[in-house]
């Protein structure tokens, strides 16, 4: 039997650096997937690319959007099993097609007509938020909603982490200091790494340093030199390029050991010169990251529930769903580290 | 006791595009060295760039140089345990210190401190040249001495397809069809890829061709719409830059399968433009190539045996050791696939 629910409030991206909140009906729940009860949304990189008008041509205005995302579940479509209304839960935003040649070969998390749910279709921003019960990740009670709208952006930085293949004990230098560099090195410590991050903002470089982590100024320090003293001679066997400066990746090459890895994280969307010469040299390897697979969020899950990462100082402001538009505004100003917006608490 | 040798003949690079034959005499043999009887020696795109003068700065004039050799010892040299007087023998160039981070992490092959005998110390454009026993690679009886020179370049084929960890079954992309080019499509074949060539210039299509090779000419097909339809919408597993074209190195990460591997091969002095953006968005690798490892030329010996190598279609002319000079010149012209001084046979 069809609940009935009442009008919910849901922001609206309408272009031209205009998001609004506005009142609508929720969306009819189709079979397997269930209805979430929105508590907090993180507002990331992509989501301010949206906001700047980058994306106009991927996505369908006005647009709801937002995936880093907490709540609970508030009911479940036919054929739902092995979830209860109740249940505290994030969402792995990822609907693949599981019939492209990526699907086939088991990349199912890089699909070839990958939806990401939260930019080709509807995302958290919304008081209650239809999603397919195959993308819930089950949130254990020690996490606190608040706390897990980070979930998201950490399951990226162990996706990231994995997919350098770094070994305890290795040396990491991570270049840029935001959420996602701040993440990257925290996930990489405690996966047994020793890390440095690689930051030219002083205001980040502090942020950086009172969260424990090594830091280094590479306006003011020969970084290649520092880089080398620090691995004995041998250069660092993981670097993650965080930064989207085409300087960092330039340079980016010449921290790296020989055999050693480059991941390339930011989103570079014009083409990069890369010193070739450097790969060949030392027999480099480039991998480049996009989301993360399953194993990544459980991974991410416990991380948050072990307290291993330091959400008290990641979170740096809350705003209620009515304010979002100015959530924008204060992300766009680079001051905040990761900002929330409480949909419901 | 020391045996007494007589004057023989070595070229000499003297700068400025300037190559002679002089009489010298034989150097001292050290203890765990051998004297090598040469035979014929390869000339490649590295020997090229020095007689162009783009590597003076390394060489040491007058720089006998040359590494892709075949030849019978000659003498061995106190405490060489193993090899006999008339083993007929090719070379493994490198020396490395074994007490550099790269070298203590299994890369001796790409040491921190790597000599490249034939660059950075005397090479096998000489009579007789000794040699440290370590660098020797055992000839069986069924390889001519002649086709034996192969032996190097298909070590760097063989080392390159190893790297790019191709698969039988999968679907590589080599992008130009020099030397190196096709000896990679050969041996990407041998280990049973599927493998088509991309090459502008008719001549070298052609040739590639009667060596029974796939080709594609990438200025009059879109190459990424043929690749595409050629692996069923996937894309291709590994793709090989061989090319040193910028250009090709732009346009290589669109022929790549979700997850898939780009070698870059050629050597690249400038840093190139990359697209990273594809590179995230497919979760590419990169992989930089460097020389080879003692297994790349024990397969590369088998190979050469086996007659997996068109020897003959590749070997398109031998010159004596006194015209060494106008090997450089028919190279330089571009028409040659490999040329071989015959030094002794």
């Amino acid at each position: 039997m069809r609940k009935e629910h009442p009008a919910m409030l849901a922001a609206k991206y309408t272009g031209e650096r205009t998001i609004t909140v506005e009142e609508q009906e929720p969306s009819e729940l189709k079979p397997g997937e269930v209805r979430i009860a929105v508590a907090y949304v993180g507002i990331c990189g992509t989501d301010l690319h949206v906001f700047h008008g980058d994306m106009d041509a991927r996505v369908t205005m006005p647009a709801t959007i937002g995936h880093e995302m907490s709540g609970t579940i508030l009911e479940l479509g036919s054929g739902v099993e092995g979830w209860a209304v109740g249940d505290a839960v994030t969402v792995m935003p990822l609907d693949w097609d599981g019939t492209c040649p990526a699907c086939l070969a088991g990349n199912q998390h890089i699909c070839q007509n990958l939806d990401f749910i939260g930019i080709d279709t509807p995302g958290a921003l919304q008081e209650t938020w239809n999603v397919p019960a195959s993308t819930l990740v089950r949130l254990p009670q020690e996490i606190s909603l608040r706390d897990a709208a980070l979930v998201e952006p950490v399951a990226v930085a162990v996706h990231d982490v994995r997919r350098s293949e770094l070994a305890p004990g290795d040396k990491a230098v991570v270049i840029g200091a935001g959420p996602i560099g701040v993440l990257i090195a925290t996930v990489a410590t405690a996966f047994g790494a020793d890390v440095v991050i690689a930051e030219i903002d002083p205001n980040r470089r502090a942020a950086a340093a009172e969260m424990g982590l090594q830091t280094v100024d590479p306006s003011s320090v020969d970084q290649v030199a520092w880089v080398e003293d620090w691995t004995g001679g041998a250069g660092a066997d993981v670097v993650f390029e965080v930064s989207g400066s085409a300087a960092a990746v330039l340079g980016a090459t010449s921290l790296a050991k020989v055999r050693g890895t480059l991941v390339v994280v930011a989103i570079h969307s014009q083409p990069r010169p890369i010193d070739l010469h450097r790969l060949f040299w030392r027999e480099l390897r480039i991998l480049g990251a996009r989301v993360y697979e399953r194993p990544d969020f459980e991974r991410a899950v416990q991380l948050v529930a072990e307290g291993a990462i330091p959400a008290g100082r990641l979170i740096t402001s809350v705003v209620p769903l009515t304010e979002v538009a100015s959530a924008f505004e204060v992300l766009e100003a680079g001051q905040a580290m990761k900002l929330l917006v409480e949909v419901a608490s």
